[in-house]
């Protein structure tokens, strides 16, 4: 029997009851203001009846929704997701590639595009994004790098990037765009983060005007939608809609959410209007925000001066990232004191950062108890290890040090006949799985792929850090199937 | 610009205010007192925060809650999916066969299990549903031809039937899972119309409990739950619960929706607690209306006694099927009627019979509207065609007329080299599409299948009915993409 106050609707309600901030998805921020048109949303959850459309074959209602949605983005064609961007990146991935075809990859994308790698048995290239010093955070893509990967193997089909990364980190889209065209190959942008983008002049500019072909957002991370929201934006036909169209129909429920359907219209309608002003007023309070923070003395925000000097093309201002990088404390450290002394919930936290999002549905208290809980505890953190020279210390580097050696595609290596050793005896061998951080999911290692020493090292350092390494078959995280010697 | 009175969530809150009756799903009927539960859902709707679990990683309060789940159903596993059934049965067709295998499935599956033997490369086998008469609706599937079918492709690697039916037909599944386990085959069933099976004695036996390894139910279609949730229960060991997680992970979002997943929960737990005796109150209603819709005297009411005639197994008696037979009405001017003068919204009409959905979420004048509507209309239909005489009408039949030749997977199927051909002149070509009607979304052509006259006829038929034939690239719906002569 399940007890009152086990219930998850319940939790969910005492959560939302308590002091607790978000600084976290969805980007509605559970502000009721912005969510009052729901009110028991069981009146218009419905399903295809007469006059009411099907997402999957659009002829009325939708359609010309998602005509207008594509019209306020500047798509060719815009497509409402009700399985999030994970069926976006899906049906990209499998409307622009073959089966067992190759596609060229940012290392940093999402799970959810290694699972199209995984389910259209292709070979994956990676092109690899810039390293920061001792940050702990990765830059952006090169346009060089991918022309160079294009130059290397024509049997390529499909460029695809992430941008804004999780970080708020932006690539340089458009001179990616001109490389992948220039091969004649598309190129998807999992824009997921960069929904927001198309409604402030203050932020980078949306990979669909910069020239990409298909480009995914997640309309729920950073404006107010339902979480598990979505867009597919396609433009030009280098990657055809009626591809794209079957795959989305195979992703997607065959009953999708009328709710999530007129949540996401209600979402782009509320941007096109009075959102575009509230936006205005947003950006205003983050910049007053940001400002503050830069007087911080061991914890470090990063702004786009700061990654400009590390040849970072552009950074997304809504993503509050702080390195602890000045002081003695790990990411984990710094998130479990913004959590457990101030009541302040984080997005995430990597091994020496914090990252928290911020969007229009933020209230004003929040900007202010995060600045204060900032501030006062850097000017706690006496304990700083030492004083670094910042700039030398986060040198550029486009030395990577542990970039994963591919013997096999993904499906092979999880395919294959596997076998669990001690992480620690594991170097040398191929990996039968993923091992990954979540969030963001981006994976270290993939099914295929040789385990290095630095990588083995790096899997075992985030596990003694508390970070949450996923994908691990053995829930003790102790060991790692790796295929078979044959 | 989009006008206030075009925006979905208008339009269907004016839909919701209107007199308009549901008979189809979501099975809650937009009964806010079953809704109220989320009044603001953006308060609920929050990300994997920490203490809130990580659906596609669960090691506390979601886990907590499959468990829970698992064992009111009575499976070892449960799992809550916010992608609808669509996700669940890739999953498991997905978890219980090899790329390339073979799969037996009943013909009348839903589109989803084709979309998982296309993108997992099966070969399908197909096992028929008996044939009634001229009533237009299939019957069960037999074990005798499960069996068969398994004794004559030993490549079979699992074996996959709908039960029930849209038209509420239930199989005999301990049959046919004791046919597939003698065989050492998992049984996959499609229980997405049953999910209130396990919360009533006059309903037929779920699945779950006569044998089948992988259950799949749409929470949405029959209890009072959001449209695009399901569960896929889990027994035994010949489908790997590692496997299905694996591709649960990949079917749905990485950003699963906490609106969702409270919804599932309550849902079962309103279920297994208020609802039973809700259920009671709700089975005398609909024996009341089954009761009075047998006195038609022209339109026909399905029942487990005729059906029983017919050499049927069982029918499910919250689904209120109206044959249309005995008329010069068809099917689509039955639906049209109870909705342009009555009001009332049926789920779906087939070319001699429609489909109406009743659930504990219905109100009572719901059914006396029904009863009064269906009772007006068949006492005016004086201009009944002829009086058949039922018995030798319908009889049973195990001649099946239409059933298509495969010539090559749907995978190759969908992929060879296509052109399109006016419908008129593609007899004898492979259709390199899929043609359905939605819903209930069962094909009546898939890719690489012969189109044989009856097939082409049954389309043409169903266009110049009205039906929505789906599928087909032309959107007018004269020709069809065939594959192209070598």
């Amino acid at each position: 029997m399940l007890r009152q106050e086990e219930r998850l609707v319940q939790q969910l309600r005492d959560y939302s009851a308590s002091d607790y901030y978000p600084f976290h998805m969805p980007g509605h921020k559970r502000n009721t203001e912005l969510g009052k048109e729901y009110n028991n949303p069981f009146e218009i959850d419905i399903t295809e009846i007469s006059g009411f459309d099907n997402l999957h074959h659009p002829e009325g209602i939708l359609k010309r929704s998602m005509e207008w949605a594509a019209s306020v983005y500047g798509a060719d064609k815009t497509y409402y997701l009700v399985n999030g961007s994970s069926c976006g990146l899906l049906a990209a991935i499998f409307a622009a590639t073959e089966w067992g075809g190759h596609i060229l990859m940012s290392r940093n994308c999402h799970k959810a595009a290694y699972n199209g790698v995984f389910l259209k048995h292709l070979k994956a290239d990676y092109v690899y994004p810039q390293v920061i010093g001792n940050l702990g955070i990765q830059g952006g893509i090169l346009p060089e790098d991918v022309e160079d990967m294009l130059a290397s193997d024509p049997e390529i089909q499909a460029v695809l990037v992430v941008s804004p990364t999780y970080e708020g980190i932006v690539s340089d889209i458009a001179g990616i765009a001109e490389a992948a065209h220039r091969y004649g190959k598309p190129l998807i942008v999992d824009e997921a983060h960069g929904a927001h983008f198309a409604f402030g002049k203050e932020f980078p500019r949306s990979a669909l005007e910069l020239g990409a072909d298909v480009v995914i957002q997640s309309v729920h991370k950073t404006l107010p939608s339902f979480t598990q929201t979505a867009l597919l934006h396609l433009r030009g036909d280098r990657v055809r809609a009626e591809e794209v169209e079957r795959y989305l129909g195979i992703f997607q429920s065959s009953s999708p959410s009328y709710v999530f359907m007129a949540g996401i219209e209600n979402c782009i309608y509320y941007m096109d209007g009075r959102g575009r002003r509230e936006m205005e007023h947003f950006s205003e309070r983050l910049l007053s925000l940001r400002t503050a923070l830069r007087e911080m003395n061991h914890l470090l925000l990063l702004d786009r001066d700061l990654i400009g000097k590390f040849g970072i093309f552009d950074m997304d201002p809504v993503k509050i990232v702080i390195s602890t990088e000045r002081t003695n404390l790990t990411g984990a450290d710094l998130d479990g004191i913004l959590r457990e002394r101030y009541h302040l919930e984080m997005e995430m936290c990597g091994a020496d950062h914090v990252v928290g999002i911020t969007s229009l549905g933020d209230r004003e208290d929040g900007f202010q108890r995060l600045e204060a809980a900032l501030l006062e505890l850097d000017g706690r953190l006496n304990e700083k290890v030492e004083d670094m020279d910042l700039e030398s210390s986060l040198e550029w580097s486009s030395k990577v040090t542990s970039r994963p050696e591919v013997e096999m595609t993904i499906y092979e290596g999880t395919s294959a006949p596997a076998e669990p050793v001690l992480l620690e005896n594991s170097v040398g061998r191929v990996s039968g799985e993923f091992v990954y951080i979540y969030p963001p999911g981006i994976p270290i290692v993939a099914p295929g792929e040789m385990l290095l020493p630095s990588l083995v090292h790096t899997i075992e350092e985030y596990q003694q850090m508390g970070l949450s390494v996923q994908g691990l078959k053995d829930p003790a995280g102790k060991t790692i199937q790796v295929v078979k010697r044959p």
